[in-house]
C-alpha cells in the first residue's frame, strides 16, 4: 500500500506501506551474558517478555513487519510511543533517532546492491535499545546480521562483556561496513566506465553514467541523516550508551563521514564524466563532418566539371580540340591535390 | 487583484487578492469535548462568537475568503492583529507562523496536482489557534480535511481526548500527508520520463522534463519554509501546544524534512535527466551524421568516375577500348568495396 | 564621476558619484501630529532647522542628491558622520543600516522596471530617522512616495497616531510593495518567454532569457542586503523602534524573504530554460539533419545509377538491350523505395 | 624561486619567494604631528630605529622585500615573530591579520588589471601597526599610496589629527578603492562582450569570456579573505584601535563586501554569457544546416531527373517524343517549387 | 585486502588493508635533546620501549604497516585504543585526530603526484604524540622526513631547543608543505592546456581537463578534513600543545587554508575549460559546415544545370542552337559568383 493512502488516517495508525510479503515473520531471539548463551526461535511473541528486565543482554531480531499484530504486541510491551510503532511499519522512513523514556529508538536504511541492474535497493532497518535489551526489525530475511550471531557464540571480540549498547553499535557498525562494500562496487563501475569513456564512448555510456548517477543520489539521500543520527545518539547523554561506548560510536560517526565524503567524490566525477561524453561526442561528430566536407568539397566541384563536357550542344568548341580531355584531366588533378594540400595544411588529415 | 496593486495601500489595509469567486462563503462549526458533538453550518459570522471561551473544543472552518467583511469580524472578535487579518486575504503568502498574544496564527499552503496540465495548484490556508478553538480559512471549498470530521465524529483516534492543539496538529498533518500524494505522482512520471529518456527520447521528453523541474521548483519554494514553521511551533513554548502534542509534532517535522529530502532527489534526478538528453541527442545527430557521410563519401567520388565518361569528346582513347567499361565496373566496385572496409574497421557499421 | 574617481581621497570627502542632473534640488517638508498637519515646499535649506526638536513627526523629503552643499548643511546639522553624508552623495552604495546616536541611517535601493529595454534601473533612497524627524534623499524626482503624502494629508490607516519610526516603516515598506511589481513584471515576460520556448524557440529567445537572468541577478545584488537590513533594524534595540512598529517590521521582514524567495525561484527557472533551449536547437538540428541525409542518401545513389547509363563508352552491352531503359527504372524504384522503407522502419518519417 | 622550493625548511626561514628583482630597496620614512613633518629617504635601516618609541606618527615605506637583510632587521627591531618575517618575504600569501603583543600584522593583497592582456595581476603589500608606528612593505615601486603621502603633507582630511591606527586604515583604504578600479574596468569588458555576444558572436568571444571568468576567480580569491581580516580588525578588542576609527574600519568592511558582491555579480554573469554562447552558436549552425539541407534536397532529385534522360539506351520512348523536354522542366519546376513551398510552410525561408 | 572485506568483523579487528608489500618493515629512532644526539635502526620492536618515559625526545618512525604484529606492539605498549590500531592499519582512512589520555593521534594524507599518468596518489601517516615522543607510520618508503632529520642533525632552526609537539609540527608542516609542490605542478599543467585550449583544442585536451578536475576533486577529499584536524590540534586544550607551538600550528593553518582556496580556484578554472572547449568544438564545426554548405550549394546548382543539356531528347531547342554553350557558362558564372557574393556579405568567406 503507498504511503499516501494513509492520508487522513489518525497519526498512530498501524498500517505496513510496504509489499504484501507472505512468509512467515520470523522471531529470534539471543540471550546472552560473558559467561551464558541461550539462543532460540520465538513461535509466539509473548514468549520474548519475560527477558525485558533480565539483567542479561537480549536480542530480539524480528525479520518481516507485514504482520501488524506482532509489531504492535512487542511496541506496547516495550513501552514504544504508538507513533514509533507505526514508523516501523512505514517502511520508507528517513533515517532518524528518537529517545524516549524507556529507551533509544533508531531508523536505519540497509542497502544492498543489484549489480545485474545497477540498482540500489533499500530496506528499513528499526532498533529499538533498552537497558537489558535490543530489538530490531528487518523487512525481509537476509544474511548481514550473521556476523555479529557469531561474534555472540564464540565470545570473540568484547560483544559478551559488553552491554546492550555495544550490541546496538555493532549491528549500525555491520550496516555502514555494507555502505563501504557498495561504494566499492559503485567505485568499480565509475572507474569502468572512465576509462570507457576516454576511449570509446557509445551510447550505452551515457545511459550507465545516468544510472550511476541516480544511484548515488539514492545513496546520498540515504546516507545523509545517519550523520545526524550517530551524532545525536553520541551526544544524547542517555544513561544507555555507556563511556566506553562512546569510543565505538566515534569511530562509526568517521565512517559515516567517510562514506559521505566518497559519494561526493564519486557524485562529482560522474558530473565532469557527463561534460565529457558530451564534449567528445561532439568532437567526433566533427571528425565525421570533416570527412564528409572533405569529400563533398573535393568531387562535387569535379562532377560539376565533367557534367559540362557532358552537354550535348551542338556548338562546344573545347569537345573537338585534341588534347581537350587530357586538358580537363590535368584540372581536374590540379583541383583536387589543391583541395587536399589545402585541407592537409588546415589538419584536417 | 494581483498583489502590486494594494502597492501604497496602508498596512492592514483588507484586501482580498485573489481571483473573484462568486459562491458564497460557507462557515462550518464543529463543538465538542470529549462526550459531546454538535456540528452546525452557520448563516451569520456573529453564531460563532459564544464559543470562543467556552471551555469545549471549537473548530470553525471557513470555505471562501473572498468576503472581506466575514474575515474582518472573526479576526477582530478572536483578537487577530490587522495585519493578520491582511495576510489572510492576500493569498500569496508565503508560510510562517506568528505568536500573539491570544494565540498561534499558521499559514501554509494546501497543493494539488493537476494531472492533465501536470501543474501544481496551490492555495493558502490560515489556521489560529486558540485556548478552546481552531479557526481555518481556506480558499475554495475541498474534501481535504473531511477524514478530520469523519475521526471527530466516530471519535477515531485519540483526537477527541486532546485539546485544540492537536486538533491544529491534525489538520496540519493531512495537508502535508497531501505532500506525499503529490510527490508520490511527480515520482511517477519522472520515472516514466527516465525510461522514455533512455529508450526514445523525443522532443515532448524535454518538455516533460522542463515542466516537471519547474513543477519542483514551485513545490520547493512552497515547501522549505514549513520547516521552519514547525520547528517555530515546537519551539514556541507558548502554552498552547501541551507536552503530549510535541511528539507530534516532531513526526510532522520528520515528514517535513523527508517531503523536502524527496523534492531535492527529484530535482536533482530531472537536472541529470536533461544533461543525458542533450547527450543522447547529440549521440543521435552523430549516427544521423555518419549514415550521410557515408553514402556521400562512396557515391560522390562514384558518380564523378561515371560522369568522367560521359563527357562527350572527340578524343577519348578509352571511350574506344573494349573491356573499357567492365574496367570502369571494376573500379568503381573497388572503390566501394574498400570504402565500405574503411567504414567497418573504424565501427561505423 | 565615476567611483573609481575618488580612490586616493580622504574617507568623508563630500562628492557626488552619479551623473549630473541640473534639475534643480527640492525640498519637501510635512509635518503633522494626529490633529494637525503642515505641508510646504522649502526654498532654503535652513528652513526646516527649526523642526528638529520639535515634538511633531517631520518628514523632510530631499529630491537630487547633486547639490553636495544642501546634503551637507542637512547632514551637519542633523548630526550625522560626515562618512554618512559621503554614503549619501555616493550613489551606488550597498543596502545598510547604520545605528548612530542621534538615530537610524538607512540605505535602500529603488528599483523600477523599464519595459521596453527590458531592464532594471536602480536609484539610491537614504533615510534618516531621529525621534521626531525622518528624512529621505531621492537621486531623481518620482510618485513613489505619493501614496504616503495621501495617507498622510487624509489622515488615512494610523500613520498620523504614531511616531517617526512608523513613518520610516511607511516608507521603507512601500518599497518593498514595488518590488513586487517588479518581479510580477519579470514573471509574466518569464512565462511568455517559456511558452515561446515550448513552442518555437528562436534566436531572440536566448537573449530574452539571458536579459531576465541578468536582471535577476541584479535584482538579487539589491535585495538580499535588505534582509539583513531590516532584520537588524528589528534587532537593534533603538530607543527610536516603539514596540508597536516592531509587529510591522516583522511583516516587512516576510515580504523581503518573499521578494528574495521569488527571484530565486524565477531564477531557477531561466536556468532551466537555457538547458531546455539548448536542447531544443540540438533536437532541431538533429531534424534538419534526417530530412538531408534522406534525400542524400536515397538520390546520390539513384544519380549514380543513371550516371553509369550516361557513359559514352562504345561497348555497353546494356545500351542495347531492348528492355534496359525499363530495368534501371525498376532498380531505382527497388533501391528507392527500400530506402524509404527504412527510414520508416527506423521512425525518421 | 618558487614556494615548493622551500619544502622541508624549517619554519622561519628567512628567503625572498619572488622573482628576482635587482633594483635597490627603497626605505621611505613620514613622522608626522598635527603641527610637525618630516619626511625622508633613508639610506640605512638603523636610521628609522629611533623612532620606534617617539610619540609622533611614523610611516616607514619600504619598497622592494628582495633584499631579506633589510626585512630581517625592521622585523627583528620592531619585535616581529620570526614567521611573520617569514610572511613578509613569502610573497603569494592569502591575505591574513595577525594580533602579536607589539602590534597588528597585516597581509593584504594589491591588484593591478594589465588591460592589454586583461590579465590581473597581483602584489603583496605587508602592513604592521605599531602605537606609534606603522610599517608597510611593498614588493615593487608603485604610485598607489601617493595620495597618502599627499594628505599627509597638506594636512587634508584628518590624517594629522589621528594616530597610526588611521594612517593603516588609510593605506587599507587605498587598497580597496583600488579594487573598485579595476571591477569598473572588468565590468566594462563584460558590457563589451555581452553586447557582441548577442550581435555578432565569434570565437574571440568565447576566449574573452573565459578569460574575464578566470580573472574574476583570481580576484575572489585575493577578496574573500578581506572580508575577515577587516572584520578580525575590528573585533580585536586591540588597545592600538581606537574608537574613533571604528567607524572608518565599519565603513571599509561595507566596501569589501560591496566589492564581494559586485565580483560574484560579474561572475554570475560571465557563467550565463557562456551559455548563451553555446546556445547561439547551435542555433548559427542550425541556420546553416538548413540552407545545405534546402539547397541538397531540392536540387539532388532535380539532379537525377536529368541524370534519368542522360542515360544512353537505345530504348528510350520518351527520348523520341516531341514535348518531353518540355514535360521533364515541368516536372522539375514543379517539384522544385513544392519544396520551396513546404520550407515556406515551416518557416526555413 | 579490499575495505569491503572487513564487514562483520569485531571492531579493532587488526588487519592491513592495503597491499602486500614483502619489504622488510623499517624501523628507526632519533633520541635528542639540546645537546645529545642517538639515532639507530630498530631490529626489535622491543628496544623502543625504554624511551617512552625518558625525558628526551623520541621520534620512532616506522615505514611499513603490513606487519600487524609490530604495529598492534607499539600501539598496545604506548596506550593506544585498539580502535587507533585499527585505523592505523586500515590504510584508506579520512584524515582525522584523536585526543586521548596518554596524548594525540592523527592520521594525515600524503600525496605524491605521478606526472606521467598525471595520477594523484596517495599514502596513509599516522602520527602519534606523547609527552616524550611523536610515532610515525608510512606505508611505503619515502625520502619526505629527511629535510627533517638532517634539521635534527644539524641543529638547524630550533627543533633541537622544543619538545614533541614542534617535532610533530614539523612533520605536519613538511607534509603541507608538500601539497604545495603538487598544486603548483598541477598549475602548471592547468595553464598548459588552458594555453592549448584556446589556440588549438583537440579531443586530448579533453581528456586532460577532465584527468585534472578528477585529480582535483581527489585532492580536495584528502586536503578538506586536514582544516579541521589542525583547527582541532590548535583548539584541543592538550596539555601536549605549548604555548609557543600554538604560533606555528596557527601558521600551519593558514597553509592549509591556502592549500584549500588554491584547489577551489583550479576546480572553478578546469570547470570554466570544460564549457569552453565544449563551445569551440561547436565553434569549429560550425566553420567546417558553411565550408560544406558553400561548395554544395554553389556546385549542387551548376551541376543540375549541366545536366540539364547532359539530356539526349530528340526535340532540345537549345542543343542546336549556336552560342547556347557561352549562354550556359555565363549563367554558371552569373549563379557562382552571386552565390559567393551572398556568401561573403553574411561574413562566412
Amino acid at each position: 500500500m503507498p504511503r499516501s493512502k494513509k492520508t487522513g488516517m489518525p497519526p498512530g495508525s498501524l498500517i505496513f506501506t510496504g509489499k504484501n510479503n507472505y512468509e512467515k515473520v520470523k522471531i529470534q531471539l539471543i540471550d546472552y551474558t560473558q559467561t551464558k548463551l541461550q539462543e532460540k526461535e520465538l513461535k509466539n511473541v509473548e514468549e520474548c517478555f519475560p527477558f525485558k528486565n533480565r539483567p542479561t543482554v537480549t536480542w530480539l531480531n524480528i525479520t518481516g513487519v507485514h504482520e501488524v499484530d506482532i509489531v504492535e504486541k512487542i511496541g506496547k510491551y516495550f513501552g514504544l510511543h504508538p507513533l514509533m510503532i507505526e514508523d516501523i511499519l512505514t517502511i520508507d522512513q528517513r533515517p532518524k533517532i528518537e529517545d524516549f523514556d524507556k529507551g533509544l529508538f533508531i531508523i536505519f536504511r540497509m542497502l544492498s546492491y543489484d549489480e545485474k541492474k545497477s540498482e540500489v535497493n533499500s530496506e528499513q532497518v528499526s532498533l529499538i535499545i533498552g537497558k537489558h535489551f535490543v530489538i530490531s526489525f528487518q523487512e525481509t530475511e537476509g544474511d548481514i546480521f550473521d556476523p555479529i550471531r557469531k561474534r555472540i557464540r564464540n565470545a570473540r571480540g568484547r560483544i559478551r562483556n559488553m552491554n546492550s549498547d555495544y550490541l546496538a553499535y555493532a549491528l549500525l557498525d555491520i550496516l555502514i561496513d555494507n555502505y563501504f562494500t557498495i561504494l566499492e562496487k559503485i567505485g568499480e563501475k565509475v572507474e569502468d566506465t572512465e576509462e570507457k569513456l576516454l576511449e570509446d564512448p557509445d551510447i550505452k555510456t551515457i545511459n550507465t553514467i545516468h544510472i550511476l548517477k541516480r544511484d548515488l543520489i539514492i545513496l546520498r539521500k540515504s546516507v545523509w541523516p545517519l550523520r545526524e543520527v550517530i551524532s545525536k545518539m553520541q551526544r544524547s547523554g542517555s544513561k544507555l550508551i555507556h563511556r566506553a561506548t562512546q569510543v565505538y560510536l566515534r569511530d562509526l560517526y568517521d565512517h559515516t563521514i567517510q562514506v559521505i565524503d566518497t559519494i561526493e567524490t564519486l557524485k562529482d566525477t560522474t558530473s565532469s564524466m557527463l561534460e565529457v561524453y558530451l564534449s567528445s561526442i561532439s568532437n567526433k561528430m566533427n571528425e565525421v563532418m570533416k570527412v564528409l566536407t572533405m569529400f563533398a568539397s573535393i568531387f562535387i566541384p569535379l562532377t560539376f566539371i565533367v557534367g559540362v563536357y557532358g552537354m550535348n550542344f551542338k556548338f562546344m568548341p573545347e569537345l573537338n580540340w585534341k588534347y581537350s580531355y587530357f586538358v580537363v584531366w590535368g584540372v581536374i588533378i590540379a583541383v583536387g591535390l589543391s583541395m587536399l594540400f589545402h585541407y592537409k595544411r588546415k589538419g584536417w588529415i
